[in-house]
């Protein structure tokens, strides 16, 4: 009996639109294959709903959640797994992000996680990738969003280099043009501005480092759009039609009196400001014609989603990467990760729901000691501030925070971590690394007792072989400090000397 | 004629003594040597005045002053140049260091700089080689102070390998025999606390890694004095000695009670404290014997003065090694290091008293991208925690601290900087490393215009030639927003294009 096709779905919340897709996966040789079967698109405008103090406003928010929970019912017969939504720039930089990502999740019906600009680029890249022909030489990716833009190098299916800036169509619209009307000279100081930003990546990304040019986001379409109904070029976007662009625009002097063929209306109030970026990085890294593709974030997510189910998970290559950068000592790190993983599994075996937690703690225990790039005094502070601000390809911002707080927690005070409350049983995953590191501390190949952790009524029991403690006098005084520590913010744990 | 002899001071603000010492330098064939002529010493115990909320107590912020003041008093005819003062690990951690050292600076009237505990470290061993004689093979220097001990592993004048760990003879004092009763069980558990800590550098540090034991500090001093005033050893510290001393003081009971030879009543308060964390020293670390010597802190800093006047500058090393471990681009840097210069010394000819900001700005300017090594989001802020919190031999905290400021202003809005003003003109360094920073924005080679920076009654005036201006609009618009920017701060930057 065949089984029946599997559907996978993405949810991008951009800055200027939010957008879903949905597809059938097809599986064939161990390989797998996409195909698009349905796709929503929202004009929210969420980045024009930021206020001067960065805190998303109501309006902006109500639409944002309107469109989640149409996208949600689309989803509703969907497993968690097979569903992966993410936001972009505006919530990036919100100060209220948290409130609103509580509410957006009960509104779509599944977790959201907020990525980083750099991610943002490689998942962008995944998803143009998989839309063109491999073999074409180096190509330079420009994904213009509502509040940041992406830059990618790449080759086939590898990104050679990513970056993101924050200028997008929105902000730009919001800073030059908002009251609708269109001067040439905020457009002059709307290019110029956009261009001081694209000038750092001009070293790396200037024309005779790629073959193609591509643009990858709803501007670029747009503008291709426009080129080509009003007969500026024959296909893509060509410098002199956005000049063409540029010319009428500012003559028309205001949104209204924009009269242009293939504009669709709800493009209209971010095409000036998605204009005037386009044009910045044209003349700053010498592009005289961009090719369009539908591939963008969204259908990047999917493929990512595809490679973490076939032992492909990028999250992996950043953790071993780390190691190498910052000079982690790899030994001592597989020491405790194994020590942290054994102690781990006896809880899972108590609690099946832990499990899930088990590769970001193993990403966690290697990563334990990256602090010691910056300096020795405070490493776990120096940690957890790398991990939370680091670029970690394929690891959202939840995640890196998730890392960064057990890392922060894996010695000293416990007080200082506040809530570890977002996970089930939130003290299990940071009580295992702690103990590992506790019984490693020395660094050498001592070997270990066989240590027993139960989830009891009250907290959790640590036994040990009565003979070991005897013998391990600074482990035991140290196990007995852990006690008083995790007393201290109510956990009980309980200490036992074993027979045998 | 020949030169009245040089003289050159130290003071080390410890934790539980202050110190002082004066030597004349005698050159010879270009080589310097230090001759001791006068040493001070007050038994301030600065680190037993940190109330529970990390701050510096009154009476104990009292005596400290009243010791800087007689030091003062000596150092009265030294020119600025030739005295250099620092404070450890209770100013360190004190929670109002800034107003103390402010109101201690005053008393001494000398500039004092607080360093890390590494720095630390490398100033003792400095002071320790310099006693010792060379080709001894690998040695083991343990420098117990009041708040902080330091680690050294060193051959000859090199230091291979710092440490430095929040344990001191004071702290542990206080945390064990506040009262002055000495109990068997609280001795027990101050020396497994100690251990606790020295556990982390057991693989590092433990015997079989170096050939000799060295002990530096006031405790290891006082320690050997008693083991051989009461005949249980010969020279130095041996564990049986040590062993000879915990029985004495347990039974004793009281500190009222100890009767050992050798013992100096000012020594008294701390002395259980620092056999605690000896013992752990010698247990963790596998010492049964250790030398004391005389260096110290205070020797290595005139070493390290000597140094600084012979092109041989610890700070130089240190900004060469950053740039090659945090993988900063040399090149750009070196091409901002070189404006940053040419610009301020433009300010330099008509204000002299900015020249001793310049190597300063030098190394700001050379390590201003190495935020890049966290992300390039944001990078000067990654940059300015990194140079606050990392391990930088030779630097002071001061000037970690300067560096760190003046890299976070190197770019973006400069409201978020606060204060610059520990400096006199303190927007002039920051001034000139963004102008550097922004033409060089590109990266590339393009030749510079002749820029003229002079000082004005209102401000600072940049000139550049009108041509430049003309063809480089890009810039212009940056130089502008550049205006605004020092504006919102209250500086006039005043742009002027000139005919040639």
């Amino acid at each position: 009996m065949a089984k029946p096709p599997q559907l996978i779905a993405s949810v991008d919340m951009g800055s200027s639109s939010f957008r879903m897709i949905v597809a059938r996966v097809e599986e064939l040789h161990g390989q797998s294959q996409i195909y698009l079967i349905d796709s929503l698109r929202e004009p929210v405008r969420l980045g024009a709903g930021l206020d001067e103090n960065k805190n998303l406003d109501e309006p902006s928010q109500e639409r944002a959640l309107l469109a989640l929970q149409r996208f949600g019912e689309r989803l509703r017969s969907f497993d968690a797994d097979n569903v992966r939504a993410v936001a972009t720039n505006a919530v990036r930089v919100a100060r209220n992000s948290a409130t609103f990502i509580a509410k957006a999740e009960a509104a779509l019906g599944f977790p959201i996680d907020v990525i980083s600009g750099v991610e943002e680029a490689r998942l962008v890249y995944c998803g143009v990738a998989h839309q063109l022909p491999v073999g074409q030489g180096k190509r330079l990716v420009v994904d213009i969003g509502g509040g940041s833009t992406e830059f990618i190098l790449g080759e086939d299916y590898e990104p050679l280099a990513m970056e993101s800036l924050y200028i997008g169509c929105v902000s730009c619209a919001q800073s030059y043009f908002a009251d609708g009307s269109i001067g040439a000279r905020a457009m002059k100081n709307a290019i110029l501005s956009a261009r001081r930003e694209v000038a750092v990546l001009r070293r790396e990304l200037k024309e005779g480092s790629w073959t193609h040019a591509i643009g990858s986001s709803g501007t670029a379409r747009a503008l291709a759009e426009i080129c080509i109904s009003n007969g500026f070029t024959e296909h893509g976007i060509s410098k002199a039609g956005l000049e063409h662009i540029r010319a009428h625009v500012v003559e028309a002097g205001h949104l209204d009196a924009i009269t242009l063929n293939g504009l669709k209306a709800d493009r209209l109030p971010m095409m000036p400001g998605g204009l005037a970026v386009m044009i910045a990085v044209f003349e700053e890294l010498g592009i005289e014609q961009m090719e369009v593709t539908d591939g963008a974030l969204r259908q990047g997510l999917l493929y990512d989603m595809l490679g973490r189910r076939h032992n492909d998970d990028m999250r992996e290559l950043t953790v071993a990467q780390f190691i190498h950068r910052y000079k982690i000592d790899p030994v001592h790190a597989g020491r405790v990760r194994e020590l942290t993983e054994t102690l781990f599994k006896q809880l899972v075996r108590q609690r099946p729901v832990l499990k899930e937690q088990l590769p970001m703690l193993n990403w966690a225990a290697q990563l334990h000691e990256i602090g010691l790039a910056i300096s020795h005094n405070g490493h776990h502070k120096h940690a957890a501030y790398m991990l939370s601000n680091a670029d970690m390809p394929g690891f959202s911002k939840r995640e890196q925070n998730q890392l960064a707080t057990w890392v922060l927690a894996h010695n000293g005070k416990l007080a200082k971590v506040g809530s570890l409350s977002d996970t089930p049983l939130h003290w299990a995953a940071p009580l295992c690394l702690r103990l590992a590191a506790l019984f490693l501390r020395r660094r050498d190949n001592d070997p270990m007792p066989a240590a027993r952790l139960t989830l009891t009524e009250q907290g959790v029991q640590l036994s040990l072989p009565k003979s070991w403690l005897q013998s391990h006098p600074l482990s035991q005084y140290s196990l007995e400090t852990e006690v008083d520590q995790w007393a201290k913010i109510g956990l009980v744990l309980e200490l036992v000397a074993r027979r045998s």
